[in-house]
């Protein structure tokens, strides 16, 4: 037994599940589908899944891989895995069967848990990992384990609870470690932040394994708010949703959000929704729109290397005051860092901070509780990441002289669409190897849509020919469908005198008309 | 320079004002009678507070005492003092000049700020104890600081920030002591149980050098909620108050809520606010009472120990439908553990849990990240409050089937009268240095008003004379008033064999008609 202080216990979020299950214990904890749980049957499950996991032989600091929609189970893995002494991976649901093997052999997780819709995404899985199904086999699977109180093998807040992998600009996903302190504290800051209650109803149109939900997986179970799952996003499914479970929260990309302003469903809400949204700043229409439903949008930034959100934009005091244009510049900032994150600075090449004018450009840079522990297994990746002792976001932008921050443009060679990280080099390597492409350079160009979509420029072989839908298709065939260049343009790449590809030429051209080179 | 950790920042509450200086800027931190201080200009103060103490010789983890009237300057102080790398000691400004003195020798403090009004408190605090007047000296004492950022001497997030002192069982007032890390994660939870956000008005009606105002001092900034000052208990200058400054949150023990029911100014608040209370539980007459001012009651337990609040009573999804008896009987419990501390049990003497039938007795046991780190400078009585590895806080009661506590007794010989804890020792040995005195136990008994106040059982030496009025006098000259018995008895005192007092004959007598031991 360890040497307990009496004035010290480990921060982990999976103390606030077993807190709801007492404190809030008949309330509703999950609505998913036709099934509801109250928050003692959920905490039981957990505890279920925790030890059949145990049973089941997990050894402490296991990775244990998820491949789900948006659904009770996938909640519960967010408690039940870390309880037991595991580290989650939840994937991608959009990924391609290659990435998602990729994935599970590279986390070396030997058991994933599954929608059954999502079986195909597990093709090329190896056969020594466990599967097992939502559904009849994975409740099999729970009655297992047993409802009696798990005893905790954590030792350190710092041990890990969580890997997230993100599309990385080396091509190849990269595996975010979160540690139980992290996501204990980046929870509570989303209760403050978002005004989470035991009155709250979430519903989760924010797919769950998208930075563990923004942190909201555990921040529902700390303030005791109901969940409400939504495994795909149906416009008119979620206005249904949002009146007959009276919703008071939902978190978007405005992607999402422009989907359900243009649905035929959308109305004027009888209660005042509150929305974070991030991925890309909203635009002044699309805050007007969401006005008028009576939701209150709140912007906010983050990477996966954050545990999501890192800053929030919070109006002034004064605000209200604001003729509207000026209003709806200031809610594009990214603004703040929140409650519990370390410092952001917006600096220069040499680590120096540049001067808050709102022009001068710089990188933006954090430290604190709620930053990944590093990347799994990529030491050398990690280091870079933090070198100076500071994240690197690779997000480039301005420091206001309020002290908020503001993007512009991006260091990193991603196009971020629909609020999904693609990496422009995986893009391109899967462009290349068309039979027909000699190179490819691929950068994101804005759309009114989905925010960003990847672009290729395209030189053939010589001889050989391909059009637009070819390449197009070809990458569909490699290739999560969301990363496939939305448009081929063909002729000779820009280079450098040593030939190195000038993608800066092409994104110069692309958004010329633009303030931002980010959408 | 030490080995900095990206991901670790260490947690203290002096980042909440450095964050809401920037984020709140603009908005009203403190109204202190005629003068109010937005964010940026409290953070201001703050920083040339804390490098006004180092310029004035400050070492790391030196005490710096505050005899202080809530204001400005003694909220300043919660975040000025950690700030500098020093320890805030808050003193109850009702102690009387012998208990100042005591305190400020016993904590070492060779500073101490006080309120104009107080200064004949400090009339015995050595002549080598630095005193600053707040008033113009404070200002010119904050003008020999700089509103430069203060470089940070936090090693640990388990030093200590600040040290109170609580009324020991043992007659001299033992120092709480209070670690970074404690202070800010019971900030946070107090601002998600208390719902504190930036749009939130505090009235400070609870003094701030009680458990540093149950952690709000500090929660406050973590909220950027809006302080009012209330530097004494003044029913019809708190009612004006509720309604001139929008009022949406005050903390106060019962007593002082009995005095705002049955003052003349009393009315129906046109919005709702919430009251957090404790120190004894609110009875049903006085719940009935706030619900036609239109306050919601929150009912609190805790002790300087656990940095105030330990347990909140929460309300089960189905109260509203209860008949209002067994509504008015829930709201007496203690509840349950709050979202950020440890597990509170009720035990045996071997530490076994009592079954949770609402009915077996046992004694309160908590641990957890808001516990003290100790008793200042007493090791011996430290290891005995903590033995087996958690804190006893000799409050005795029963564990209900839903996991909530309710307190039924004290192994503890003290008074809690009007939200003041009182060595019952402490006045036993006052009583007794009367020269009539022969023998004297003092114990409490139930009151309408104050909840608690103490009775004194009194043997006369043979022949001696002296009145009820002579004993009550004679404690008055040397203690605080309130500590002052309400009552003596005089009569032989009964004794067990071996001559040991039976003060439980007493209490029996006295609680005869009672449920609880305690009120």
């Amino acid at each position: 037994m360890r040497d307990l202080k009496p004035y010290r216990d480990e921060l982990s979020p999976v103390s606030f599940v077993e807190r709801a299950g007492t404190v809030h214990a008949s309330r509703p904890a999950v609505v998913d589908g036709a099934a509801t749980y109250t928050w003692v049957e959920f905490r039981a499950r957990s505890r279920r899944f925790a030890s059949a996991l145990r049973a089941a032989g997990l050894n402490k600091g296991d990775r244990v891989a998820c491949v789900a929609l948006n659904s009770e189970v996938l909640l519960l893995a967010h408690f039940g895995v870390p309880q037991a002494g595991g580290v989650l991976v939840a994937i991608n649901t959009r990924l391609l069967p290659e990435e998602v093997a990729y994935i599970i052999s590279h986390s070396g997780s030997r058991i994933v848990f599954h929608s059954p819709d999502l079986i195909s995404a597990l093709a090329l899985v190896p056969p020594g990992v466990r599967r097992i199904q939502i559904g009849p086999e994975f409740e099999a699977f729970l009655d297992t384990g047993s409802e009696d109180p798990v005893e905790s093998w954590l030792e350190s807040e710092d041990e890990l609870c969580a890997i997230d992998y993100t599309s990385g600009t080396t091509g190849r996903p990269k595996g975010v470690m979160y540690h139980h302190r992290g996501a204990f504290l980046n929870s509570l800051a989303m209760v403050v932040e978002n005004r989470l209650t035991v009155a709250s109803s979430h519903l989760w149109t924010l797919p769950m394994f998208h930075c563990n939900g923004w942190s909201h997986t555990w921040a529902v179970a700390a303030a005791g708010s109901k969940s409400v799952c939504v495994p795909r996003i149906d416009p008119a499914e979620i206005w249904r949703l949002l009146a007959t479970e009276a919703i008071t929260h939902f978190n978007a990309a405005p992607t999402v959000l422009i989907l359900l302003a243009n649905d035929p469903a959308a109305h004027r809400l009888e209660r005042r929704v509150r929305v974070c949204t991030g991925g890309a700043p909203p635009s002044p229409t699309l805050i007007a729109q969401m006005a008028s439903f009576n939701i209150d949008l709140v912007h906010l930034y983050g990477l996966t290397e954050t545990y999501g959100p890192l800053t929030i934009n919070v109006a002034p005091s004064d605000f209200d005051t604001w003729p509207e244009s000026r209003q709806a510049e200031y809610r594009a900032r990214q603004g703040f860092p929140h409650l519990v994150t370390g410092p952001v600075r917006v600096v220069d090449e040499q680590m120096r901070d540049v001067v808050p004018d709102g022009v001068s450009l710089g990188e933006v840079v954090s430290r604190g509780n709620t930053l990944m522990r590093g990347y799994y297994l990529e030491p050398e990746t990690t280091e870079k990441a933090f070198s100076g002792g500071w994240f690197h976001t690779g997000d480039v932008g301005v420091m206001h002289p309020d002290g908020s921050i503001e993007l512009r443009d991006r260091k990193k060679d991603i196009v971020i669409s629909g609020g999904e990280n693609i990496s422009t080099i995986e893009i391109e390597q899967a462009v290349a190897s068309h039979p027909a492409v000699m190179e490819a350079a691929v950068i994101a160009i804005p759309d009114d849509k989905w925010g960003e979509v990847p672009k290729a420029f395209v030189a053939l072989k010589p001889g050989a020919v391909a059009s637009e839908q070819d390449i197009i298709e070809h990458v569909r065939g490699l290739l999560a469908h969301f990363k496939a260049p939305k448009s081929v343009a063909f002729g000779e790449l820009p280079k450098t005198s040593t030939g190195k590809i000038q993608k800066f030429l092409l994104r110069d051209r692309e958004w010329a008309d633009r303030l931002r080179r980010i959408n």
